[in-house]
């Protein structure tokens, strides 16, 4: 296999990226400047010998301690757990959420044979225990699958007798949204929420 | 700057990759095993260092000679004139062209400073002077852009007087297009260009 359809090979095994697109990029490096080929190859080898995962949450870090737990301005009062530190990044991003974050790293599966023990569910009980009532507020931001909603399921029948509150992210019509366009459950879910004006 | 976010960035430089979808591939490598986003960089270096320029046509090449120049069951009558490396590959792609390429790395832009000089023309009339008239068509598949046309013009009145046909590619309706969606020129070039059936 030539050195161009290995790279092309490469990059089509990334998401979103079919193989037009993977030729078009190995192209386009190809005319570039060398140094822009080798930026990225060097940035990507550096982000993975550098990233590993936070000892508290489980979210990206670049040392033991991510940038979210060893920020000491964040609320130590509320961990909002979610299932990848993707969106611990999504989240974060809003600029709403001032607490800190549990990553479970997947959502419990038994046909992929994914049970609480192959998350981070242990660690997320050990953080409730040893936070001695300081940690007030669990809030479940797993995804709206079945998976996501059965896993918040789980994870509420754990806390809850450990003291904090435990409440879900809302459910309801997106920002922006066209009524025509939502579907049935959505709707139902922002009927039962609605709120007072 | 993280080592995330500098290899965002760095994918961002690539064309059609916007800052969301920088971030998930740069997420998508750190959730995949290391072994993987290694093979990327990797693959990256590798065809930047293997891959060069074929000294006849100036198609990518991994030694001194592409595959489609080295190959000799190609029709050496034939040139196809293109713009990039990129077009050498759809043009090769379709298996219905027998001949072979020369590319010119460009198009005439004079207010860009790029004439003849800054192209791989000087090349292409010594490939035409050097066949000893075994070279009898010239094909330009330079882009339909302004200054595609105004290359073909060039390269005519340049190539022409040397012994070979200059011909064009048709211009006309794509394949599975709807009259209705296709512009007023192309609808022009395609009545101009009819064909009997």
């Amino acid at each position: 296999m030539s050195a161009i359809d290995e790279a092309a090979r490469e990059f089509r095994r990334l998401p979103g990226i079919g193989p037009r697109t993977a030729i078009r990029l190995v192209y386009h490096l190809l005319r570039s400047p060398p140094g822009q080929a080798r930026q990225l190859a060097g940035s990507i080898i550096e982000m993975i010998e550098r990233v590993r995962s936070c000892d508290v949450c489980g979210n990206f870090a670049e040392s033991a301690i991510c940038t979210i737990c060893a920020d000491s301005r964040r609320d130590r009062a509320v961990v909002c757990v979610v299932e990848s530190p993707f969106d611990v990044r999504s989240i974060d991003r809003t600029g709403r959420f001032p607490g800190l974050f549990h990553v479970l790293g997947g959502v419990l599966s038994p046909l992929d044979g994914i049970g609480p023990d192959e998350l981070r569910i242990a660690l997320l009980i050990e953080r409730v225990r040893t936070s001695n009532g300081e940690l007030r507020e669990v809030i479940l931001a797993t995804n709206s699958s079945v998976e996501g909603e059965a896993t918040a399921v789980y994870l509420e029948q754990t806390i809850r007798p450990l003291g904090p509150r435990v409440t879900r992210l809302a459910r309801g019509l997106p920002v922006g949204s066209d009524l025509a366009y939502v579907n049935g459950s959505t709707l139902a879910e922002a009927l039962s929420g609605r709120r007072e004006m």
